[in-house]
Order: C-alpha cells, then structure tokens, then sequence
C-alpha cells in the first residue's frame, strides 16, 4: 500500500501503563520522534478512555494507541512487531532466529496475556469492589507471581545480558515496565534474581529512563 | 541453529482449550502431521496440568505447548508465527503486508488478550468461588462483550471473506474457537453480525472442522 507518509507519528498514552510505556521504549530504540497524547485513564469517573472521541479511535477505550504512516494501530505487540518490520534502524527487536523469535514473543506474551490482564485499572477496581481489599491482595499475588514465575524459568534458558541474548528484544520491552508494576503491588521479587538482575541492565538505559512513567508529561498532573 | 530435525512434532493439547484450538487449526492449515497428547485440565481436583512432569514442560501450567524442531514451544500466537515463517507452504497465516500483518495480530491479541484472560477455567473457578454464579455471569459478559465489541468494530474496516481480505490468516484462528466458547457462555451472538457471517464461512473449512474440540481424541473422555 502506498501511503503518503505525513508529519509526526502520534503516541495515545498513560504515564503509568505498561502497555503504552513498552511502545515508549520501542519508538525510542528506533528514534522515531513522535507527538505524546496523554489520555487520563483515572481522571473523573470513567477516565478520559471512555470518551466519545477516544472509543472512536480505540473501541476497546485502551491505551496504547499508535498513530503512524497514516493508520490507526493499537495493541502493545502488533505495534511493535510492525515497528519492527517497517524500521530496519535502531535496535533489532525480534532476532533473525525464528526459535529466537519465538522466545521473544513468548517471554511477551508471558506478561502481555499472562500477568497484564489482570492487573489493569479496570479489573482490579472490579476485584476491590466485588472481593474486597484482601482478596484482592491474594487476586494480584496469585497472577503475577504466577507469571513472573514461567518468566523466571524461560530465562533460565534464554538469558544473555538481557532476556534474550545480549542484544535487547521486544522481550525486554515487556519486562521492565511488568518489574516496576510488580513492585508497586509489593510482589517479592527477591524471588526472581534473573528477572532483576536484568532488569537491573535495562532500566538505565537512556531509551528505557526516557520511557518511564516519570518523565512523560502528564506525570506531574496527578 | 542446526538442529537435527526428528520425527513428528508432538501437541499438548486440552480438546475444549481454545488456544490449543487455534495451535490445531495452524498445523492442519501447514499439513503438519503431529502426535497429539492430551491433558485433562479439569481431571480430578487439580488437573493434570498441574502435575510435576508436565509443569516441567510448561511452568506456566497451560497447554498448548509444541514440541518441534527439537525445541518446546508454548503461548499461541509465538507457536503460530513460528509455525509460518518456518513452514511456507500451505496457507500463509500472515500476509507480506506489514499493515494487514498488523491487523491480523490486533485483532488475534483482542482475543488472546483481550478476552481469553477472563474467560479460562482457572479464573472462572476463582470468580465463581469469589463471587458467586450471578456475578460470574456479569464478569463473563462483560468482558467478552468488550472484546468481541471492539473485534466487530475493526472487522468493518479489514474484513473480506474472511478477517483481513480473501485469505484465510492468523486472525480467523482465533476467530473460530472465540466464537464457540462465547456461545457457549451464553453471549448474545446476534449483535455481531461480521463476526457470525466470517465465522459461518471459516467453521466449515476441513482444517477447522478436524481441529474442533469434537474432533478431538480427548473428547469423548467427559
């Protein structure tokens, strides 16, 4: 398809999701200079997600979305897997190794599918209220340590300096933001030396701190 | 790598599991011949997934996992790309273009992330335990109208005959199960009518009809 390819790309994002933030780091690992959006996704009753506006462009009223080469594109993995496929600068984010490819993906799937689900915003605000303030403890301990275990034992066969290897992969897009969310649901990770010791290589990264919750500009409104 | 490729690739594989549903359909699609091994998620309290010999094969205590080319793969969506770019005959399960690739995989991650997480055994046992079958029910509905809400939505703009154009992709692999298991759960399909008329025409295709949890040898176990 040849489509004129127009001004800034466009980020719709949450300072503190962890989807929207592994998008961060991939734009900025493939230095693609791009328009931020915040969408406050606790602001008022409902969240700016649930705008008329918003759920126009994202029926599933998520962040992320990307907004790139003329089209519309959500969801943390597809976007960039297509980063990946249309910018051939910057870093690598899926090897050229199918079976490395494959543990790539699977490491991401590991959080995105198998940790991420239930501890966003909405599903643990519907936990809080149906079970109340202990099972909700139990909720997001069980799934997560649940998760950040099969990620502990996959890195057992997969790690270099990073997750997978020593080059940084999408894998690692999706583990630093998972270990920080972790850790503001007090998860012990003490538990998981592979998964901090690398994390402990990737959140100083200039590409990784440029991407954290922190510095993005609607940090300092809440 | 050079692996020494041995016989037939072996399945783990639950008949009623939808991710291992979608694994199926893709290696009917490539004509990959495999060895199917059943685990009976729901056999006695825990579950054979639960047990030593298998949680070593797969921590995360789920099936699908592959086993090919000498290396074990789990989580669908790495299993099915794995599959396509190491198998290039048969159907292509992701077209060369990196926008329709994109929305292929936007619209398998609303199913595999979107709402499968709400929907499998584990946690529908957690809510019904927690909350009781009334609220299980609104949990179910609600997220699996989210989900299929938003799929129908991009359905608008990718669809042919089937998800994304005239070939049969990745996308229609999660299609199909979803479909099924919303039924199953009572949703009301009749407000998704992209949904219902591309299911109708993937449903009885041989490559899906053979990997339908009827189809199965595990089925008649129950």
């Amino acid at each position: 398809m040849n489509q004129i390819k127009i001004a800034k790309p466009i980020l719709w994002s949450y300072f503190q999701s962890t989807c929207s933030w592994r998008v961060r780091i991939a734009l900025n690992l493939k230095a693609i200079d791009y328009e931020y959006r915040a969408v406050d996704l606790l602001k008022n009753k409902g969240g700016e997600q649930f705008s008329k506006e918003f759920t126009n462009l994202n029926p599933k009223q998520e962040v992320p979305i990307l907004f790139i080469d003329n089209y519309l594109f959500t969801q943390s993995i597809p976007i960039i897997e297509y980063l990946d496929e249309t910018r051939r600068h910057g870093a690598r984010l899926l090897p050229d190794d199918p079976v490395k490819r494959a543990k790539c993906r699977i490491i991401a799937e590991l959080i995105n599918s198998g940790i991420q689900p239930y501890q966003n915003a909405n599903v643990i605000k519907k936990i809080n209220a149906e079970m109340g303030k202990d099972k909700r403890k139990d909720w997001l301990h069980f799934y997560l340590n649940k998760g950040l275990n099969a990620v502990e034992e996959i890195l057992k066969e997969t790690k270099g300096r990073y997750c997978v290897g020593d080059e940084i992969t999408m894998a690692d897009l999706f583990l630093v933001p998972q270990v920080f969310a972790a850790k503001r649901y007090k998860i012990d990770m003490s538990i998981y030396p592979l998964i901090n010791t690398i994390n402990s290589e990737l959140e100083n990264i200039d590409d990784f701190l440029r991407a954290h919750p922190y510095s993005q500009p609607d940090f300092l409104r809440i």
